[in-house]
């Protein structure tokens, strides 16, 4: 499998530049609060993406309310559209990434887990999985060998199928097609002979116009339209085959030991606060970006049940092959397909016959 | 209307007993952050419910790690059970109070839309429209006249529509049923003649076993086995007419102004990661809950579309009522109306079709 790693693209994969080691002004666990803390924060998002930037926002002005100016995030010095945010965390040139561990999936595919997994739960059910059935323990197990720690810093909700430039009705309809898709949906669309590549968000609708790329899957509609995708391919598609997708805050495992208690506690809950409030803004933005959209002229079209029952199964199949040479996401992969099929019977009891409700009673005004 | 409100039940309107009056203790704005302040905290919640309980474990402890100790929360040391919570906090005998303001509609209708309307936006929408659509803002503005500020402190998710001792096939059923539900709901079932009541949790069963009530709603299954809702009622009806139902932390207002502004944004973050434990907490356990109630005999029955489009039309009539001598009621319900019908355009796309599948492929195998 050739995958072009957004990491590997051109002069992406070089070093991070002006970044100062920032890790021996860390501070340690009995110094006092009144000695400043500043971290470096990398992003792997693009300014275009408002809402991961105003997550960055929300983070640092917490944090800085709440340690009065004591604990600092500040964003890296250098240019973040050339660093991948996991590396600069991982070797310390930043003590904190912001990024969706499904862009790093080749270099660990525990990294897709805690992206949020096709056919996974919902990005409720999510983080019910991360909080309350050790999900968060399990990937922070899994992470401690890149040198990380992860901190949930939002949701997209439930994806789109993404966008393509031709209709498809099958999954024989995926040969041949270029597609950049997060996570495992590329290893997953490749058993129908698809040929994933991972680019950058800001290099999606540029390959499209350059007839590099036939298919291509971010988010949802308010990041969607951002990265200008409506204008590069006509046909999006609904549902995607991924309910959640996660956004992660990665901190540097020596960074992390390093802070005072307080700190890793105040670290935490501006983290919660920030998750809450990037949630809210997808939840909140979203709907307004598909109206524009489809007046705007993208079709939107049903993705065929035929076709989502054919990745389902591919799923299971490449999880398996997966987890029989990495015990650490088999684990994981376990832990939270289980919770996924156990949690969808309250799912469909109250919640989505209230939803189905819901929507019917719109529909008839 | 003559209902039972539980604040006026019995000794339950008793004042407050031996809680100090700790405002007095408070940190001015200017205060050094090592004088410490210790918050008395009322709970309308009883122990029966862990993750009400938990909820409060999970703010005091959160706020005293970030604070190193200097900013602690405290259980009231009176018979909660005895204290509205909202009137301790309101009258400043505690500094905060954890309840779901769907107890104190009849003091003012404002408290059942920070509580979550009958009808209104599913959870997570809540929570979008609370910080991205100005809710919260809103909210505080409306209870600023009681004396309060409000912090999301967790949310049960979609409600069932409760315990019946009978079945029910139309809203004619509900003439003559002795009811307890929260919020609206209550006055809403009033309209087809049942006869509300608001009981305390712990006195529902009761209730039900000395044939005082036909109709208990409190929340989801895992509340409701605690509550044991169903060893007194055979038929537990789902979709309920309400998609969220908040838990709410309110702050005496003159508390808050005296924080310093560290410790007002800690106190917010904490409450933050609270809200996320609290609604993941209800996400992974109601589902293994309603599996042991069915198993134990339950009756699940749907109810029927035609009684939840007719309750649909009684509460926007009945809001409408509310509205027409309550501007700040009107405000509120006009903007959480709105934003709940914008947003299920988007939830019908995507995560709702998503959520189908899911199901449908559970139920297959």
């Amino acid at each position: 499998m050739k995958r072009r790693q957004f990491l590997r693209v051109g002069g992406l994969a070089a070093a991070a530049g002006a970044v100062a080691p920032a890790l021996a002004s860390a501070q340690t666990p009995d110094a006092k609060a009144d000695t400043p803390v500043i971290w470096q924060l990398a992003s792997d998002f693009p300014d275009a993406l408002d809402i991961p930037r105003s997550g960055v926002e929300t983070l640092a002005s917490a944090l800085a309310d709440i340690t009065d100016g004591a604990f600092r995030i500040e964003p890296a010095r250098d240019d973040k559209r050339k660093t991948p945010a996991l590396d600069a965390a991982r070797e310390g040139r930043v003590q904190i990434a912001y990024t969706t561990t499904a862009l790093y999936v080749e270099r660990d595919p525990v990294f897709a887990i805690g992206a949020g997994l096709p056919f996974g739960p919902n990005a409720r059910q999510f983080n019910a999985w991360l909080l309350h059935q050790h999900g968060l323990d399990l990937l922070n197990d899994s992470y401690r060998p890149h040198g990380l720690r992860v901190l949930p810093g939002g949701n997209t909700g439930a994806l789109t199928g993404g966008w393509f430039t031709k209709e498809i009705g099958s999954v024989a309809d995926f040969a041949g097609l270029r597609v950049s898709v997060p996570g495992l949906g590329g290893p997953m669309l490749a058993r129908f002979g698809a040929l994933p590549q991972t680019l950058f968000p800001t290099d999606l609708a540029a390959a499209f116009q350059q007839s590099r790329l036939d298919v291509a899957l971010w988010s949802g509609p308010h990041d969607d339209e951002r990265l200008r995708l409506h204008k590069s391919a006509p046909f999006y598609y609904y549902p995607g085959w991924q309910g959640a997708s996660q956004l992660s805050f990665l901190v540097n495992a020596d960074a992390w030991n390093a802070l005072a208690k307080p700190h890793q506690a105040a670290l935490t809950a501006a983290a919660a606060r920030t998750h809450d409030m990037v949630q809210a803004a997808y939840d909140a933005r979203n709907s307004p970006a598909i109206k524009r959209l489809v007046a705007g002229g993208a079709k939107l079209k049903p993705m065929p049940q035929t076709v989502l029952t054919e990745l389902l199964k591919a799923t299971d199949s490449l999880a398996e092959n997966l987890g029989a040479s990495n015990a650490a996401f088999r684990t994981l992969y376990d832990s939270v397909r289980l919770f996924r099929t156990d949690t969808y019977l309250w799912w469909q009891v109250a919640e989505y016959t209230y939803d189905n409700f819901m929507i019917r009673a719109r529909a008839q005004g």
